[in-house]
């Protein structure tokens, strides 16, 4: 197989003739008979349904690929169907082969495989013939049978009995976007929701400035500020776990177009039972098959619920570099940990990249969630179409927001610091205590003080004692921001 | 006409009558001969072709301010407050007096005396303060002041006592927005569920082929087809009630940044409590004040619901104009209603105008969606400043999914007929009916039947017959779709 | 209250008076007082705080129905053909009365015989048809005929001459959105543009601390920052300018399907030419008609024009927001005019409402934008069928823009002002200008400055003296920021 | 360095030793020191600047990662910048060092030195670092000096000389842009569209069925009919060519902040000549360096223009797909080439897969766009630190769009054939034709002819004939779909 990009040729040495054997042994050499591409294809065309595009799909490293977690859901569904067909008269020698081998692909040691990538047939079909490829010739070596005879393992009337490309491809969707949510979002979003409120109580008795419209306002806490982002962070994991009913709906048992032609009544409910038992997951069976292949709604719900969260997690970040800018010349009330030396010359320039890659993933989130709702709204008929761009965008989603979160929490929340000297400063010079003074000297005297103070730039103390209004005693017992943080 | 809106019916003097003539002299009466919508529609499913779903576009009437329903809104909050602030020591005469001012506010009968528009200051400090001085000016009228003299009623002291724009407009923000959803998007799609829900019971037994990428595939029912519709349209419904915990939560009590300075304790749960009174719906209290003012996630959440909705409303009125496409020349298997009479000339073209209308409310949802995502990314410190944007575009969305589930439904679903004779033609010509051969023929034969007629453009029986594999009889008893229809 | 569309100022009769009190009486003269817009603004700008801007939100004027410019190009349209079509043979009695009532309808005179909205079929068929009825009855009342008797002027076979809804209704939008372009978005982005111009050259020679990643960097001046501005307003009117070639196309002549079936041959082309002439836009006939009804690409484009302007305004509002935070806790560099008084209670209080009005807009073009490529995406055969919603959200997108560049520079950018004084301390006391001694003590002894006065909280001067490394007059003949402004 | 990814910790062995060394040795060790996460840090979550988060960033094949291209313009870049630096003094023997590194930087030599992901600092900052770093050793090694010693080839001394990452980055994204776009972006669509022009001249005679809002309308030819798609394609080119003058514009010369700091009045011009003279495009320095760091329009803009391509592609991938729908009971009237055996069991069930992949690339397409204008919105006073996310998905569209169109062109469009058969039935057998017979017969009669035949499932030739309005011959003679094809 020839790739040129760039105008640059390189060829993949024997990849047409024994190497493609040796790398892609169980099931690419089946795989390419069975899929292959028009025979007077070029390489760089070929490379869009059996080569990459740009975003790495193919690359060898197993864990980078998007559609992994895909081929690992599909090694738990072929597992528990095998187990299924196997009470429904499976030959047990068979149904123990497939079983094996699936678990295989569950774990990850034929990753190698899996050459294809997410701009296939918008049914995944290629995906899943290529696994029931892969099962079958491994299991066929279990068994000591010969490579791609297809016996006595044969890939689709055993590997996928009762199956059909149509409601296992939406199925192992499910399941890799549920493993995905429990294994890396929702644990890095509890650790970064700990670690905010871990700070939150920190600087619990911290009074700053508040501002609103960006503009200097009435006094909080730190704590109470942070707080406002625990809640933030802590409905975001409200809200990803309120979409997963829909996610841990199964299409395993509609096989063509919902309808469950060639499998047995109750398949569908066991294989469901089975994947809950092998993931841990409340996995069931789909209540209405038609609408679990034809449309990807909850793919789509549990974008919107990402997307969500890309918005608290921006607005965490940006508040939290605006507070930290400086040392100088900024507001300087947050010390962000120095990650990175900053300029050599000029030490206290600590930039934070942190925010930075947390609001660059928060934006390609939104972006992802924009596409996985163009192909949820163009399905057609019995089959929405746009099923590997769908999960290739969610599984991308869910894996940036938990990686981002659990990096900024180490990197950055858990060494933010508060400048108190300077929160301090800006508290104290604050214009907007002249508030307290109302109900002591009336609103026209406290509103003179302010205006003289900003047009001196004085202070308020100052202005109140040089216009003889109050004593500096006065001020100092009435003018107190802690009692300005909450109800009476 | 008449203009139903949250169960009020408001009939327009005369504009049934002469007036209409007057109004629209030269072009309408014509016009609503030609192009009125089905004769038995209800008056807000009109409006979604001849009126106007929640933009005002095309209407003086001030209720289609999209901001109406965020003063209807703050009608409900002040006088909450007010009769809460009389537990806390206000005037009793100006607390009611307040109570009767923001009652007529709440009821829409002052609605011209808010000129104020969504591109205002993002924190909606205009709207409060109009408000104030709109109640505290009726209400001063009541007690027989004068109008502009702030007494006996202050707009500031007494009827935005305890309250701060900062809170007030988030508060008239969740609580449009859960109204707006009762009363006009979750009744919409209910209504839209029922009749596909009938359709999917009346279409049980007709059999028909199904399509996968487009092709045809084996077949289902059309009840079948239609009960995944019923299935996306319940969902919807359950994803937008899942988002309105969070829009219940209403940050009154919060004031100017979150820590509830100059109100009381106990303010907030009794206005939340005042308020759910007021609605029948369960309005409590936001846990956390600073999420509540300076993040709006909540409504981006309720956002992504409907963008879910929209999602499913695309492709269910996509597949009902695909599949009444024809009369001849098209796939010809659904009679859709002829709301407008067609071309002049073409009896039998019935443009799906319904399905049109239906996809563009689904994209103009998809964009509001994302304005509501970026204004809701870009809050700052301790007041997100895209209110106004962020309620526009929500309440827009609900009140656009909700009409256009009403219209779609009432000149649309209700009259869909299936064209059985299309149906089954259709049906029996198709070729994949050979897969039912496979067990008495073998794979072999049967897809040498297939082949073959393929190529002879002739029928599966006909060629089988011809080719010398089975009888006429035999093709009857073996080939039968309604056994293709379910799991054995 | 005076609105001034397209250079056309409408006075609404009494208004400005009694009637102003009689309509708004209990809020808005208070209401008007309170917030009133800067008293040199126009009328335009008054409206994106206090009126409309494009979506008809707040207004009972026909003018504002965001169909509105699409009549109007109608009018137009309808007026060129009639023109064209007597050259073909059209009785040149009826040809003037189509002329004389297609005008009235250009004009504005007929809107209110225009109910329709938005939200109809997504041909627009319904649109024009009613404007065939209204000029065909019109032109038949100046002939003294019966209206509806569709004698002596017939709605199709004379006002629609040689036209079809398939190819007036994109004609229609191409050039109500090129006159919306022309009148409202370019002037608009040219005001702000000049009006920034000026700032930059009025602030050439104030040096000030750049930020980088927000953080304190290098200097620059003044004037240099808002140049970036100058030259992305620049570059908008550009990239606007780019994209209406392709709007300047029309699809007259087109008729139903794009062949030009029952038009003549040469009648595409002179329609065009005539509504060059009407207009003064370079408007030519579409060199191909299927793709001018079948895809609406060009105003995807232009959207992707104004979608990148939106960007840019949002960008340029942010910084001026953040710059000019405070009074006293914020950056403090610019100050911002005081449109509003704020706070009664906090002088100095600014509220910087008119970026925020601005970032509003730009989040909503950013989400029109959106609902116009999923519009523009998912034509089928030989029509797009989404054509009121893209035609909808364009004008809306321009309108908003061009209105919000002119509120913004009238009511904000002409009214910036230099704080100087805090430019000059945030500058002084900036540790980044240590790098002008690297020359002269070396690069170790620099950065041992820059790191005590860090940690001491004192100034690169005091330090360096303290540190014996050289004496206050080297380092203010070393130490300048005004040769740090550019090449060398 | 540790990876831990689902669970799982895989070990890369020696990576902090010896094995580092021999991975990375030109930069990754230096850059390890320079740039090192902060030492406490977990394994993934140093993945997030180091590593990978799910889309094959860090692959080991270099043409997979997304910033290839990106380094590849560093190398381009820095050899400019080098010889650049040689006319102003920069020692020849260490600029020619300098020139060869950077020229095997810019042919891929060096890609495994390049660890760094997209989710970095957003200025990019240490993609320009371990570039020095990488060229520094490198040409050190050619020189036969220590790695890692900086001598005699300094990397910021040297090899940044005159730059830095503020510029320097932007520089690159420009420069990879514009190439992506040449090199794989253009090429594709104009081999689109030449495949499409020559199917459309090649189906130039075959009269067909025209369909608008999904029904039956008067005729068209098919190679009118692809015609417009051709000028969709055309325009596509078009678009994209006029937003490359602004990416044309080169930052570099601007430095820190843009006033450029540190280089030498010509530098800014000189190597942009140099660079335009390297890769044979019109590169120019930018007229406003602050523009150029502070916002990244340019890159909304040409991603504006892709977005406008993918809707293009949308409508051309969807038509394609429903007009080869079948082979029975869609439309049939277009043969899609069979790239893939169909089913096994169902001979001529084509799926479009191509079109399948074009939808769901165009569906990528959009989203990356709004990641892309959420990204460009952000930037902050002199630096846009959303620069990784956003070249990334502007080369990720080009190269997307530009595989999918010649994929899509070989293995669909030059394979494409029309069911002439199917076409000429669904031709004839359309009522729409009757409209003919109004010049012959009249109104009245050719009506009751289509109606008649419309309700009794007749043709119209025989309805006419039976009703005895016209003979056989005359129907054949007036009744020519070849004359509806034009204007007269």
């Amino acid at each position: 197989m020839n790739f040129k990009i760039g105008g640059v040729t390189e060829r993949m040495p024997d990849q047409s003739k024994s190497q493609k054997t040796a790398h892609c042994g169980y099931g690419c050499r089946k795989q390419k008979q069975t899929h292959k591409a028009k025979g007077t294809v070029g390489p760089r065309a070929q490379q869009l349904l059996h080569g990459d595009s740009g975003d790495g799909s193919s690359s060898g490293l197993p864990r980078l690929k998007p559609q992994i977690p895909v081929i690992k859901a599909f090694g738990i569904l072929k597992r528990a169907a095998a187990e299924v067909n196997q009470d429904y008269g499976l030959d047990p020698k068979i149904a123990n082969a497939i079983m094996k081998a699936a678990d295989e692909v569950a774990e990850g040691k034929l990753n190698d495989h899996f050459p294809l990538v997410v701009w296939q047939t918008g049914s995944g079909t290629q995906t899943n013939m290529n696994v029931n490829e892969v099962i079958s010739n491994r299991a066929i070596e279990m068994l000591g049978g010969e490579l791609g005879s297809k016996k006595p393992v044969h890939p689709n009337d055993h590997v996928n009995k009762s199956q059909s490309s149509n409601d296992t491809f939406p199925t192992a969707m499910h399941i890799a976007a549920a493993i995905e949510v429990h294994e890396v979002l929702l644990p890095g979003l509890q650790k970064l929701h700990d670690a905010l409120d871990a700070k939150s109580k920190e600087f619990a008795q911290i009074i700053k400035i508040g501002r609103t419209h960006t503009q200097d306002a009435v006094p909080l806490t730190l704590g109470q500020e942070f707080s406002g982002y625990v809640q933030q962070v802590k409905y975001a994991t409200t809200r990803i776990k309120g979409a997963m009913p829909r996610i841990y709906e199964l299409a395993a048992g509609g096989t063509a177009v919902g309808t469950g032609l060639n499998t047995r009544i109750g398949f569908a409910e066991k294989v469901a039972a089975k994947v809950a038992a092998l993931t841990g997951l409340p996995f069931v069976t789909a209540p209405n098959k038609f609408e679990a292949l034809a449309a990807h709604d909850a793919l789509v719900e549990l974008s919107g619920a990402m997307n969500t969260t890309a918005c608290s997690l921006m607005k965490i970040a940006n508040d939290i570099r605006f507070l930290g800018s400086g040392p100088r010349s900024g507001l300087g009330e947050l010390i962000l940990p120095e990650n990175e030396p900053g300029s050599s010359i000029m030490p206290g320039k600590v930039n934070p990249t942190q925010c930075e890659a947390v609001t660059m993933v928060a934006a390609q989130v939104m972006g992802n969630h924009v596409a996985i709702t163009i192909g949820g709204s163009n399905g057609h008929f019995e089959l929405n179409v746009f099923k590997p761009l769908m999960i290739k965008n969610v599984l991308h989603s869910a894996r940036l927001l938990g990686d981002a979160s659990v990096s900024f929490t180490e990197n950055c929340v858990v060494g933010i610091q508060a400048n108190i000297e300077r929160i301090n400063k800006l508290m104290n010079e604050s214009l907007m205590l002249v508030t307290a003074l109302n109900p002591h000297i009336g609103y026209d005297k406290a509103a003179k003080i302010a205006k003289t103070a900003h047009k001196n730039g004085s202070t308020l103390k100052a202005t109140a004692i040089e216009l003889g209004y109050l004593t500096a005693e006065q001020f100092d017992e009435w003018v107190k921001p802690k009692d300005m943080l909450g109800p009476k």
